[in-house]
């Protein structure tokens, strides 16, 4: 409103505008934190750094935009994944549901072990009983049936410690640096050992990351028509690709055609993302989440049995990659604290 | 420079130039034809009153904007596919580059063949000596020097017929119906049966969409460290997924995770990603490239040995799906003509 009291000043009218409306963002960065639940540790100090030194197109580090790939962990980096990976409280919900269908379960292990609520017995069978489970409930039914079936799941059930929804235990420093990074032009992808529909329908919502960023274990899927004559993806009791350790940078490969940037884990299974990740040319961010906070969350790693850290803890240690000691650098953990 | 002339116009001077640039697209895009190299057919108002119905906020066939996802075929879609495939005249270029490393294939066919030039062999050795062509110049090396390999080959090899590069062969009138589909907040992909890493070197260039929004049939990768300790991608040789017919819509939910709302190719190998396509809710556009043009192209649809049109067609004719007469409805079909 101001720039045009004198007919002399005419050429600013049109020039300011412009200037505010394409630096809006720029400059409310400036006066405002965009990491609030960080504390001022040499962490913060190492992302901020990282994250002006690819945007600045003058010095040496900058990345064109269309290099922006961040890639991101789920389960320990995004979310928590104690005491049980979130998509496994999922598949032992599933069993208790489907069970009526399924009377030969009750004599049948592991899900006898599910029914009873007998954990040493689910316990004792092992990788391929977990696997098993894992079949059971997220493969013989269509992609769009599965699809429904996590979302009424993920919008109702509670997390045993927290009693809240599994959506609330996200890391809000995380939710902060992905929004800071799709503000700096990154394109942000989940790559988890998880399966890629179990966070696919929820993912876009809480995260602010959609569906086709999103890449995951996967089960092999065939098309076919349905019994009205309408075509559907039909999910077979089989393991299409596994998602985990060398498996992620080939998938990565696969899907996104790129080498990230910014790669973030927290356990050995993300120790290639970011070896691959750091062997690209230019600046490169490799960071891990330590969990280092029993009381607000958890304190784990080399020797967990779930999201265990130890090979790639050496790594970062030998190779500068930034180590996030949740207990000394988030401020918050959760944005309900 | 003339918002300003008198002082009771100041408001506009903050507010027409926000207009103007927030509007710039649509304005112009009112003012001029988006798609100059389409005919005033049915099949170009076809494709106007589609992108007007999705983008209409108000009315009942709007798309929100992020489940606007448009899916093309290339090879004979977005790029002619006569005499030969490209990618497989690139193959024939390598194994004679590659030669002089492998005198094996002296005595040995499909490769002997090749290196006659004695294509009336090369046609004998079927399906399975074009698959082991396939295998020996596409595979064997890491992701990165395959990647090399095609942008020095793309770059200077010449269509026989029109002694230009491949890609001056993409159709204009498909460049200007992604620039439109973009500039109407859709996400472009290709999903070709062509390999996935042959094309993304150029896609971005040529099309205006980068990797991450190329799906393809692609090969078995494998993670493992180089000789120099530097982690390496290396492309083994086995097919790991085929992208034609039933895998289209597979993968398309492998990677994407969404439904098209448009989707585009020119043979049978499209039929099952148009059905899919069609299947969902809402506003839908199936259409298909018929070549009818021997003169400015190629004419050919049921017997075809390559891109063959037949099931597909028959099924655009009953379930009302666009097909483009690639004679009548184009008036330019390349940018150099």
């Amino acid at each position: 409103m101001a720039f045009c009291r004198r007919r002399r000043r005419s050429s600013s009218a049109l020039v300011l505008p412009l200037i505010l409306l394409l630096g809006a963002f720029g400059s409310a960065s400036a006066q405002t934190d965009p990491l609030p639940s960080w504390n001022e540790t040499a962490t913060k100090q190492s992302i901020v750094a990282f994250m002006q030194a690819v945007t600045d197109r003058a010095g040496s580090k900058f990345v064109p935009p269309e290099q922006r790939i961040a890639t991101f962990d789920n389960d320990g980096t995004l979310w928590s994944e104690q005491p049980i990976y979130v998509q496994f409280a999922f598949a032992l919900a599933r069993v208790k549901a489907l069970a009526p269908k399924h009377p030969e379960w009750k004599t049948s292990q592991p899900f006898k072990a599910v029914l009873d609520g007998d954990m040493k017995a689910l316990a004792a069978s092992g990788e391929k009983g977990l696997g098993r489970l894992i079949l059971a409930t997220h493969t013989g039914m269509t992609t769009d049936e599965f699809t429904r079936t996590v979302m009424d799941w993920i919008s109702t059930a509670q997390h045993p410690r927290f009693k809240r929804l599994y959506t609330d235990l996200v890391y809000q420093p995380m939710i902060e640096l992905l929004a800071l990074l799709r503000s700096n032009g990154f394109k942000t992808y989940i790559v988890s050992g998880g399966t890629v529909e179990f966070m696919r329908p929820w993912t876009e919502r809480v995260y602010g990351i959609p569906p086709e960023q999103v890449i995951g274990t996967s089960f092999l899927t065939t098309y076919r028509l349905g019994t009205d004559g309408r075509p559907v993806l039909f999910r077979q009791p089989k393991i299409d690709f596994v998602d985990d350790g060398p498996g992620k940078p080939v998938n990565i490969q696969k899907v996104i055609g790129r080498r990230p940037v910014l790669a973030f884990g927290n356990s050995d299974g993300d120790q290639q993302m970011l070896e691959w990740t750091a062997a690209g040319e230019g600046s490169r961010f490799m960071g891990l989440v330590h969990h280092t906070d029993a009381v607000r969350e958890w304190a784990y790693d080399r020797r967990s049995h779930i999201g265990r850290l130890d090979k790639a803890l050496d790594e970062a240690a030998a190779r500068g990659w930034t180590v996030v000691d949740m207990k000394a650098d988030w401020k918050k953990i959760f944005s309900f604290e």
